[in-house]
């Protein structure tokens, strides 16, 4: 089927349902980060495969709302269809439901799929459409009758993560929820979220890529848990073991039946991360108590033995990493290393240390001009060849079964310019001004990002991404509930707390000419000698490019931070890497004078 | 009258009200912070005078809620009468409106002067009222009834503020309000505010303290004005002036009826500032648009005029101090300085410059311990005496026809310990951090909190109140809608412009040892040579006492900075004082050695 054919599919679906218009987000039911293939819809009816966009289809025309991350990506892609490029953030370009109301008038019905679409984007998305009296339709599936060859479900066999490992049984996690089920004065909790889900059971599948997920739902009571999930993709070993831990596992089916057994009860929910088909199942004589699902700040703040884990595998991911930088040393004369082969090579050398279960979220290896586009993914065909100058910036993670990573170097591969070093070393001392805060306890991302900026803001610079997202243990790479961010929203307003992980991630992008930025992985820890005050730890150790640096722009307080990174990056590593390795090293991390 | 006979006479006039508990709060009409004697009721209701808090009385019960800065006040100024002090923000304190709903029921009738509390407040109040089915009622006043003794309304002549020093006609003014309602679909606009009603008609007056304001309403539409003021305010000739601008002069009793003639119309209120009983009489079939006065923020940014004004006044201002330190220095060695009479002496050489109109606040003169207390005002009767040791802490400020000041200088009067030096040092790290700092186009005041603090966070140490403060332009030394906080709440998120004028006061308290402040008025710029940014200029000129600094602590940029400051001051004040006072000036601004 072409697209066009997917749209006139699509519209005799609509025309059934008496839809005037259908609105195809890029939801899944669980509102996650990456999304199954079976759950792809907007990318089936429009050939677009962005990760941000919205299709609206109406008996007579169709648009693409998408960012300007995306313009160049979509139009391409949506070339010789009838869809028409609503580009997001231009001036005059109206929001898809401004365009909505416009269009349409009381009465018309407008579509979208109530199993994918959040309680919460349900709210907004009905209270537009009431200003004028358009009707919201949620529980017609048009995409379901039209999209014939669609991707089946993914029935991924779901695994343990041993709690060695995990460093808390499924038995005190549910405890753990239960008591804060309790200062909510709430019996029961809908559980959504894929990685609250996967962190609450201990377990962990392959349903989608990067994230080490399964599809699933949780309900926990005060005295019982279920888990709901395809049955062919828990063993009977697994299903045993979690009969010993008092958690039932039932089908996806079973949910309906059993939120019908809430009448009377008080249930919490996120309406952030719930999908508006299942809040529409909740009775009538069920109180619906609206707030974060606990497990999401419980998650965050690891366990001495994530944490314990986490700190060895980063050394393990720093050996991949130097393995990789010395082979493209010695590859980079051949004139044969191309960007993509970069990110193959990596994730071999990633998947030769033990535990390893794959990449943390698609490497971003972009040389020279590439670097400068944020959200780069070399081209396995065609992509841009290495040479001996210049910059190359490398953003990649792993998954393993003890630590997910997350880590971009920005290197010189040869000479490069006055103006690059100078960027490069602002990038700098905004990610030392960063690692090395101290702050009271009581602040959010939100207060720190500015440390983060000032020295580029100095030089009237900027960069136009979020300073820190928080990252999982051998779950999603981006996980809150914190961040570090200039606005106040979102992730950047939660209060960060001890054993929160989180991204160290300033970077600076002089477009067409090349990108920087230099993350680590941070850890906020209570401050050693002053009560009441956090700080950070760095987490990530591997070199930070030293031939990048402008040194007369350093202030000798930052190139002693360098040096000590340095030396714990040394320290680590001795013991693991072989002894030319360990040479390397040395050179890497020889200290720049004070 | 005591305040038991008050408390008597309120309950009397409640019961004819049918009323069983009434709120007094510390607003009057304007919500302004300053507010006039005949408007402090809920000071005398309990004798409480600080300059928050509100009193809750019930048929036999009397509490009164105030916040950690004056629990020792309220507490002996309500000693001997039956009213309980609620510690605010004390754990297990209820807000009063908690403590209303755990004290009555459905039915139960609260009263709150309609006059006085806000539209907002109106609302906050009704939503939690609503949740036990509390009677709210807004119509009855027992306490005008009760209240025999009450001083009048003040009703001082109002005066003109020139266009020379206005720099913009009362005509302009309206022409940009007027701009402003069109784009707003709005027909007619009510101004509450006194500071917006000062600034928009060019007038002055002295009906409350520190502020020049006068108790008045306007109202704006496309083709009339109305100033609502008590007659008597007015000459014939200022009369004459306004109508000449198309201002018509009213009472305030015509107020309602021309409310009332809106009808049809579209109102632009904000629902912050203007109260409930006028919101009342706005006719059922007139339209209200919710938003910020538009002279907010037109006021806020400062034009030309003013601001060449502002820094002439600022030279004039640093004169008196230079006379006021001057003499402090003689007289130190008296034994017979004390707090108040440096305040009473400051204001002296201040009275002696031209234009001078009053204090822009009361004065805090903090000595020793003193300064520590963030609100201190000393007790001329009984006030603690200067010794030529330890630190002093002044922070005043004067009304001048041509500009408002506001600055704080922390001094030695002779040997101070290490730790005090270090202290007097992190607080000027932080000064000059946000004095120097560059942002984008677009921040706001929470954006750049964290610059003045992050030294003293570095060392685990912090203070308890906002970084800064918007100032009006002969008119309010508090005035947004502009200012620094950390929080993401109120001023601190209004995204700053140029032409905005704002303190810059980190501090530091050590209780019972010494308060240290450090406060310039700084002026939004762009950022000279880096489009698409801003920076501040710093507007006060006058010496940062050099001996309290430990030099170890400073970067040689930070150095620089104040050896800069430090020349502008020279140069700024060398034609404007005497030659033994610009030699005094001279050995103050000394530089370092970088």
């Amino acid at each position: 089927m072409t697209v066009p054919d997917r749209i006139s599919a699509l519209r005799a679906a609509m025309r059934r349902a008496r839809l005037d218009a259908f609105i195809v987000p890029s939801n899944d039911p669980h509102q996650s980060e990456y999304v199954a293939e079976h759950w792809k819809a907007r990318e089936w009816i429009s050939g677009f495969s962005g990760s941000a966009g919205t299709v609206v289809v109406t008996r007579d025309q169709a648009g693409l709302w998408t960012d300007s991350r995306y313009f160049l990506q979509a139009e391409s892609e949506i070339a010789g269809s009838e869809i028409i490029l609503f580009r997001q953030g231009d001036s005059g370009v109206p929001p898809y439901t401004d365009w909505l109301l416009e269009h349409f008038g009381p009465g018309n019905r407008i579509g979208i799929d109530g199993k994918i679409i959040s309680g919460a984007g349900y709210g907004h998305l009905l209270e537009k459409l009431n200003r004028k009296a358009l009707v919201l339709v949620t529980d017609q599936d048009p995409i379901a009758e039209s999209w014939s060859d669609r991707p089946p479900l993914p029935q991924q066999p779901v695994y343990a993560h041993p709690e060695p490992y995990a460093g808390s049984s499924r038995a005190e996690k549910l405890a753990q929820i239960r008591a804060a089920l309790v200062d909510l004065q709430a019996d029961a909790h809908l559980v959504s979220t894929l990685d609250d889900i996967a962190w609450l059971t201990n377990l962990r599948g392959t349903d989608v890529d990067f994230n080490p997920v399964f599809y699933a739902y949780v309900l926990v009571q005060r005295g019982a848990a279920m888990l709901f999930v395809d049955a062919p993709m828990v063993s009977e070993a697994l299903r045993t073991a979690l009969k010993a831990d008092h958690i039932e596992v039932l089908t996806p089916e079973a949910l309906p039946q059993m939120l019908a057994t809430l009448d009377g009860g008080t249930l919490l929910i996120d309406p952030e991360n719930t999908a508006q088909a299942l809040i529409d199942l909740i009775p009538d004589g069920c109180q619906v108590v609206h707030g974060a699902a606990p497990s999401t700040l419980l998650k965050a703040q690891k366990n001495a033995t994530e944490l314990a884990h986490l700190r060895q595998t980063m050394a393990k991911d720093a050996q991949a990493l130097l393995r990789l930088y010395r082979w493209l040393e010695a590859e980079l004369p051949s004139g044969r290393v191309t960007e993509a082969r970069v990110a193959a090579q990596l994730q071999n050398f990633r998947a030769a240390q033990p535990n390893y279960r794959g990449e943390s979220f698609p490497a971003i290896a972009g040389y020279g001009p590439n670097g400068a586009i944020v959200h780069y993914r070399p081209d396995p065909e065609n992509s841009s060849t290495l040479r001996p100058e210049g910059i190359f910036l490398l953003d990649s993670g792993g998954q393993y079964l003890d630590g997910t990573t997350d880590i971009t170097r920005t290197v010189a591969l040869g000479p490069v310019s006055a103006q690059a070093r100078r960027d490069y070393t602002l990038v700098l001392k905004g990610h030392i001004a960063l690692a090395r805060a101290r702050f009271p306890v009581g602040k959010s991302g939100y207060h720190l990002d500015t440390l983060a900026r000032m020295h580029l803001w100095e030089h009237g610079q900027d960069y136009g991404h979020g300073t820190g997202h928080g990252v999982g243990f051998f779950l999603n790479v981006h996980e809150g509930p914190h961040g570090i961010r200039g606005a106040h929203r979102g992730a950047a307003t939660t209060v960060l707390k001890p054993g929160m992980v989180i991204s160290n991630e300033p970077g600076y992008y002089a477009s067409s000419q090349y990108g920087i930025r230099i993350e680590n992985l941070i850890l906020v820890v209570p401050a050693p000698e002053h009560e009441g005050f956090l700080e950070f730890e760095t987490l990530t150790l591997f070199p930070i490019d030293t031939a990048l640096i402008d040194r007369s722009l350093l202030r000798d307080d930052e190139v002693a931070w360098l040096n000590d990174y340095h030396i714990r990056v040394l320290d680590t590593l001795r013991k693991k890497v072989e002894p030319e390795e360990f040479a390397w090293l040395v050179e890497k991390c020889r200290p720049l004078p004070l």
